[in-house]
């Protein structure tokens, strides 16, 4: 297959930088079979383990088992409160945000991973174990790309027990939740991180993420200067 | 921000197709610090459990480290090979596979997870715990699918002791290694995965890993009914 050209990268970049965790300004728009499809299928194309393909996508309209999951979020959104019960000003922060669109959203999405899949001898997980729950997520962020591409947005629910998810769903005992996630057109996408907007936290500068040739590596050595010098010239927090 | 268009589409949906798990054909070529940059930054922007941010970036060029990490990887795999001594078949293609390409490749990425980052509280991470692994994952595949714009190669090493990395890139106990990873330009992408081109395993079938309202869910109801049909019409293994 060909090379891709500059336009093609800039929109790529464009659809990365643009995405948003949505948990409000869900409009009523129902999202087409057709646009399903296509965002169901790039998730079915992330790369996996040994190609074991171990996720599974169960589609949500039922208003009865969305309740449920609600009630879930709201139970223990009250147990992450306490937590907090010390510092007055975050917890008042938190209060404050919308942290999920279960309800208002027009569909929801449980992804999960299935162990037994093509399994025993998956190439690669036998050293890493845990390596097909990372395929489940690398195909949980192609379907959050592919969302925004179509002007869909996506919110991420991870204030839900994986013990109501197992009992609402059905599931076997050998299927793990990974993402609960609520997709939907919304008003518009912010500009920014709703957790930055309400000074939660900031984007770290790229520089703090980033070591040369091992943990404590120091960046001055020839080989990287270079690059460190292109990174504190270009801002990369924004 | 605006709408995507339909050509918009097209072109990340060739980038998500496209995409391949690399693992050899790497040419000469070296990454450029742009080109590095703008990798690192969209996989900076991927979505993260309470905004945590939980990864760092290891760039690895250095011959003797990656000497090491080969050594690793050959160890592991020959125990691999141990589990499959029953099945001869099996034994002699996975003995043919090339599974990774650290000393070809121009470049070595360790992602890693830091589970102290922004914590102990972190919005999201309090129910379900490996949520911030989750997220260091997706940042995975934004760098994956950046890099595959940008026309280079990417392979995931999970045939690696993460006892190994520890040691060789000097990682404190509190940090993860969750990824290895080779990047570089190739001599050609190819149409399928590897994997699938040997009849290792072959994609699912779309439909195979779509459930409906639960894990048993019923197709035939009036809501999914249109969708499934959608579904059957369209080649989804492609």
């Amino acid at each position: 297959m060909g090379d891709f050209t500059e336009i093609e990268k800039e929109i790529f970049y464009k659809i990365i930088f643009s995405r948003r965790d949505v948990r409000r300004n869900f409009i009523k728009k129902k999202i087409s079979n057709e646009v399903l499809l296509r965002i169901l299928t790039a998730a079915h194309h992330a790369p996996s383990v040994g190609y074991s393909q171990p996720w599974n996508f169960i589609l949500i309209r039922d208003k009865k088992s969305r309740l449920d999951i609600k009630e879930s979020f709201s139970k223990e959104r009250l147990k992450s409160i306490e937590l907090l019960e010390i510092d007055e000003e975050r917890k008042r922060k938190y209060l404050d945000l919308k942290l999920e669109g279960i309800l208002e959203s027009n569909l929801n999405i449980c992804v999960t991973y299935d162990h037994k899949r093509f399994g025993p001898f998956v190439i690669g997980r036998m050293t890493i174990k845990e390596a097909g729950i990372y395929s489940v997520c690398c195909a949980i962020q192609n379907l959050w790309l592919a969302a925004r591409a179509e002007n869909i947005g996506v919110g991420w629910v991870s204030i839900i027990s994986n013990n109501d998810l197992k009992r609402i769903l059905k599931l076997p005992p050998t299927i793990k939740p990974i993402a609960y996630l609520c997709l939907g057109y919304v008003k518009n996408f912010e500009i920014e991180p709703d957790l930055q907007t309400v000074n939660w936290l900031s984007r770290l500068n790229l520089d703090k993420v980033i070591n040369y040739e091992q943990w404590n590596g120091n960046n001055r050595n020839t080989q990287w200067k270079g690059f460190n010098q292109h990174l504190n010239r270009t801002n990369t927090s924004a």
